[in-house]
């Protein structure tokens, strides 16, 4: 087999391992699955219900125009149909998106600790990734903006609220932002947790400027990971351009019904806001209780800061694991001093409750 | 924006309008979907209660390593786990092939009339697809292996059984095929229909050999198409460098559940190849009754040549398409003297029993 060039100088590594890899690993189960941001609070009953039907109905190929879905996006937003295209999952869509506009050494910026699988693709079609720190646990708009400006970049990427940190800016500091990406340049927003944070952190859609692609999921409040369904929200001319290159039948019948319904359930939805903002005060609470300081967060995690360095922190959360509670913490210094942990239900507050104070004796130790 | 000088030139355009742009663009649904060789029998009961399970948990990302439908597949097939890899259906699978080993003006060989979204990944990455003519309605081992000698392909497309005319070759013949592909190329055999076919088509498999990669799929015989999971079957190296480009979450937790049920329930997929071939039969008389040609089909549809050219098959299909019998038909001739009719339930063969000597009698006037 001869792999192309570009091929041949990635890793065969992965981004994440998965939670399931480390329970093989430890031979046990978690007692609480709080690393991957997932909604423990489960997806809508009427989306079960929706995902279950469709399933006797899974011998037919998917709509590989999403039609149906695509329209009821539209009507929810407020936005034409040529503005919403979606996907399977913000990881499918960031990977059509970098694949339409990075070639090999095109220039893109993130900040240093964001998302990696977005940094996969870029490394994926051969772009050359430019990193600025974040500032004071935030992402920073004008380091990115003059970076990009500087590098002559196109494409940006910023996730509002953040991963990993659950910081958040006004929707008036991202309209600021949109209005100086400089020409040539699109912006991807990535607000995967628009529907956790409070108002007036996302700001309206304009859907007439080229410069932004926003991209939404079902896979965070909507509780739906496991569906893999994803939206990008752009102008017309880039959301038609995800044509050129997606995967027609990628999105199946089970996931479209899936999606459909949960968007359908808005008293779900409401009630899972309702669950994260109180785990969210009960991680915080936890946190303060041991001496650690939890972060605001506009997601359905909380990062906490465990008082010392990277090293430290990176004790603290093996131990955690350990002691059967699934957390990740940021790569990259100086977040990394952080441990971030997924909001969760009594049981797995409890759970946390139980390991965290023997888990910092551990790591103190 | 700036699309890349690649994403630029290619056609914003689909391989395939589906039925359901079809029923909306007609205003009514069709009484017989028989058009997409979909499973008209439908997914294994077990399988559907494994989706609806998963379902509940679809909150949860799938396991990135899809450790236990790997593992329960290289059993199934008597191979080791690192020769086997899931991923999003074998035109995901397809897409990752291709982006592994085709770059820009890089050589690939397939049959005129073949696979079209093998084309559509082909074109994607910026490869040079060269074509051979189908031999008696048969894809042509002699001339691929000929042309991939001659371009210095990097990669072979071959369907066994082949889609569209549902032909085969003995396994005798493509063992033979895959001892001379050329230094330095693969070859993609697309075996979706490998579980509707006679004894004897399907070689042994032979995971040592890096010259073949095989695709299989759960979309076919296991009626999930709209579940998205195939699998490919190849040499560890090139197996393990799917890992490098694959969405590694792309394969959801219902997805795997549903695969790994149907892929365990042997019953009903013996039950569906009884069905296949009595559907098969029913075509082939109901072809027969009024004139036309059936060939031969070793998978689930049958592939009828109308008796003359393809402007007269086209008037077929579209009569057919107008009583609401969903079909489709070759693109290329001399193939596309034949139109395509899927396997289906005896209220299926029925609704074509009654619209095809109407479809003939308007497609003569």
């Amino acid at each position: 087999m001869r792999l192309t060039p570009l091929a041949q100088g990635l890793p065969a590594s992965v981004p994440f391992v998965g939670p399931e890899a480390q329970e093989r690993a430890r031979g046990a189960a978690f007692a609480a699955r709080l690393g991957a941001n997932e909604s423990v609070f489960g997806p809508s009953p009427q989306a079960v219900a929706a995902m279950a039907d469709a399933a006797r109905d899974a011998w037919m190929y998917g709509d590989p125009e999403a039609h149906d879905l695509r329209a009821a996006l539209a009507t929810h937003h407020g936005i034409p149909v040529a503005n919403v295209v979606p996907g399977e999952g913000i990881d499918g869509l960031l990977g059509y998106l970098v694949r339409l506009l990075v070639g090999p050494g095109d220039a893109v910026v993130t900040s240093a600790g964001a998302y990696p699988t977005f940094n996969y693709h870029v490394a994926g079609y051969g772009g050359t990734l430019h990193t600025v720190p974040f500032k004071g646990d935030h992402e920073d708009p004008e380091a990115l903006l003059a970076r990009a400006a500087k590098v002559d970049a196109k494409l940006i990427y910023l996730s509002n609220p953040d991963n990993p940190m659950g910081s958040w800016h006004g929707a008036d500091v991202i309209r600021d932002m949109i209005a100086r990406v400089p020409e040539g340049c699109v912006l991807c927003l990535d607000e995967a947790y628009a529907d956790l944070a409070p108002p007036g952190t996302v700001p309206p859609l304009d859907v007439s400027d080229p410069r932004v692609i926003r991209m939404r999921t079902f896979s965070k409040a909507h509780g739906l990971a496991g569906l893999r369904v994803g939206y990008a929200l752009g102008h017309a001319d880039l959301i038609q351009a995800f044509d050129k290159v997606r995967n027609h039948f990628g999105l199946g019948r089970v996931a479209q019904a899936g999606a459909l319904a949960a968007l359908a359930d808005a008293d779900w939805l409401a009630e899972v806001q309702a669950r994260v903002a109180q785990s969210r005060d009960a991680i915080a609470a936890i946190a303060a209780q041991h001496g650690l300081t939890p972060l605001p967060s506009a997601t359905n995690f909380v990062t906490v800061e465990c008082g010392r360095d990277g090293d430290f922190a990176r004790r603290v959360l093996a131990a955690l694991i350990d002691a059967g509670i699934f957390v990740r913490m940021p790569g990259v210094a100086p977040l990394d001093r952080c441990i971030r942990i997924g909001c969760g239900t009594a049981a797995d507050m409890d759970a946390l409750r139980e390991a965290l104070p023997r888990a910092l004796d551990r790591a103190r130790s």
